[in-house]
């Protein structure tokens, strides 16, 4: 009986604490962003499931939950090979993929210079595991139409500040370019067809560590994995908490000659980056790859130390509205992981004062009880009628929790809410 | 290519005006909720598919996405002959059926009167027509746990304040009880076999016209169409704005006799909850029947002169609970049809005087054009940049219907936010 009415494998429940608590996170979130000039949006959470299956999603892909045609026959089904067949829509894997194709849509509409939010959940058919779900919000902000750095400049400081806002400590920016990483396959002469598993190998340090990377580019038979290591991985950088921009010393301070490995005009727009970015709170990594194929240029983490894993990221990707619109359009994007961060959240409580509980015993005629309490919520707060227990203590312990700071008893004498006196709920 | 990136069928995106007016509604029937003691929960969008296919959910069962299972192989597409074999999970139709299984979850954690919000979005396979959608926002509000009319009673204030706090006028609500139509059957002595072709067709009366209801009667055979029509159609109810109290009047005033048509029990809890409604907007409507077959009590929509279809309904659902749970748990529900009072809604526009824009051109630094951003989001507000185009008229345009109110130019020269000179959008 019990596991019958549990809610779907690796979804999620919220109760009303839980709930209210995320509530609030977001509407932090949402009104950070919208006062950094973004506009939030809405899309279905279902897409075409051609669109879904375009490539454009990486391994998520794979993940998306397929939604059966209506009105499938029998034969149909026998007739079938391959489930994607049946399916003609799918759930969202992500948020990027709605967006595009929202701007192929919509861009008559939209100024030319966008910049979208979009908070809302997202289904991935995973294994569940602690921590990893398969319903999840994800709170994006996007700027399509902007070649410049001043997208990147505009996405990190608004996440800086809704990170702030939330009260989050210790965070900080990883950032990296993905044509530096071309420039270092080229640099170290990295065959072609051995490319994408060099990357992948670099993405690994989070989870295999220093020495497992080099461990994995030695057996992958890369170039110089002795100059991966000294130069990127053992030297400079023994760990990510460490600056990359000290590589760059290779160059001269500001307009000298690019380091041996990297491009010249990489190099001049990574110093032109860095110039406009606040300095403090952003690493450069130069082995940060993020797992999504369809970026371009800057990406872009959210590293905390109570993780290995980041609490968001995001990057350039200008390619991809191209794909769908025919005509290239730049896109830049920043996703925070609202899951993670939620555990790092501080903001305070409620004031209590103005949410009232009003106890009565059963005799009280409910007209009256319903009188007083839309009485009392003309003078505003929030107003609770519970009916009197026998065991007054938990339900009172319950109010408290929920945020009630003040209770008064209701008999079938009362006639008025001046009537009516309040006592502080928890205390006794 | 333009059909090819529009939204799925039925299905719609929303640009940000629509979704900002769309946020600041739900907001209000939030807040309003919230202070009347209702607590917000939230489940999953998926239900497991042999819940939301096990009677509760009606006609509506049928019209449920079906979600497939992972890793289908051909031989299993070919070994099914229906396709909910295929498919474990499925997209809610609506929020009660989950609101049961959560509460059948969860009952230990709750409160004994547990009073829920849920806002959140439902999906249903219907054929797409104007202002019919697959994927459309309800607002519930329930009580579970509470047998008497006190339920009724919040549940109608606090849909109540709700419709008034967002401007709405008009509206009134009509009220029966699913067990006056069984007295009514009763009465008529209606062949049990042709019960429920007579509800159906009472229920047509806002699609057919009283005459057309009085005709299929006719047609079913019930035992004396005539008095249908004059007691309940054509007599003191001429249409629905009339009152149907006046039927109670063959009864004496307050504590006298039933009519001859309604059980003695029945009348006597109608008279109770009638003395303790509200009365100007409330209407009893005796042929008012609601489609789904869960209601065992009092039944309850929102009328409004804008459309013969209601913009919200509910009703007590005693029964239903207890068939998940074992136990019997008495239960009452309101929700908002969200789509449907969007259009009635006159909520004042927000203040746009700290919502500025920087306007620049292009040679402005990143750097600059940020910390002008930053320094003027200290004060409070909402910033938007843009850099200045060609026709500035149809930006200012947009800018200004976005709710942005004031403009500054930003230059090359511009070193802090006090050199900016700020005018008013929307005058010359």
């Amino acid at each position: 009986m019990a596991s019958s009415v549990n809610p779907p494998r690796g979804m999620r429940d919220f109760l009303p604490r839980e709930k209210a608590r995320r509530e609030q996170v977001l509407s932090v979130i949402r009104s950070v962003y919208r006062a950094h000039g973004f506009e939030e949006i809405e899309t279905p959470v279902m897409e075409d499931s051609s669109r879904l299956h375009a490539g454009l999603g990486g391994d998520n892909e794979k993940l998306a939950f397929g939604v059966m045609k209506r009105g499938l026959t029998a034969d149909d089904l026998h007739a079938a090979d391959d489930p994607l067949e049946l399916a003609d829509l799918g759930l969202r894997f992500d948020l990027t993929v709605p967006l595009t194709r929202f701007y192929a849509t919509h861009h008559a509409a939209l100024p030319a210079v966008f910049r979208a939010v979009q908070i809302a959940p997202v289904w991935r058919a995973e294994r569940p595991q602690k921590g990893r779900y398969r319903q999840f919000v994800q709170c994006d902000i996007d700027i399509i139409g902007e070649a410049g750095p001043l997208a990147e400049l505009e996405l990190l400081n608004a996440t800086a500040d809704t990170l702030t806002a939330l009260g989050i400590e210790g965070w900080s920016f990883r950032i990296n370019d993905r044509r530096i990483l071309h420039s270092l396959l080229r640099y170290w002469k990295v065959d072609p067809a051995s490319a994408e598993r060099v990357l992948i190998a670099l993405d690994k340090e989070d989870k295999i560590g220093v020495q497992g990377v080099v461990d994995e580019l030695r057996e992958l038979g890369v170039g110089d994995a002795g100059l991966i290591a000294e130069v990127l991985l053992g030297g400079q950088l023994t760990d990510l908490a460490d600056d990359g921009w000290a590589l760059l010393a290779e160059g001269s301070a500001a307009t000298g000659p690019a380091p041996a490995w990297l491009d010249a005009d990489v190099y001049r727009e990574l110093l032109e980056l860095r110039a406009a970015l606040p300095g403090a709170r952003v690493v450069f990594s130069p082995i940060l790859v993020r797992g999504m194929g369809y970026y371009t240029g800057t990406i872009f983490e959210i590293a905390h130390p109570s993780s290995t894993s980041s609490l968001g990221g995001g990057g350039r990707y200008d390619g991809m509205i191209g794909r769908l619109l025919g005509t290239d359009v730049p896109a830049t994007g920043f996703s925070i992981g609202f899951e993670r961060i939620l555990d790092l959240v501080t903001l305070p409580e409620e004031a209590a004062a103005d949410a009232v509980v009003l106890l009565h015993d059963a005799d009280v005629a409910p007209q009256t009880l319903v009188a007083l309490k839309s009485a009392l919520l003309v003078r505003g707060g929030r107003v609770r009628l519970e009916r009197k227990p026998r065991n007054l203590k938990p339900l009172l312990e319950q109010l408290a929790a929920s945020g009630f700071g003040r209770v008064a008893t209701v008999t079938a004498a009362t006639a008025s809410v001046d009537e009516l006196e309040f006592r502080a709920l928890g205390r006794p």
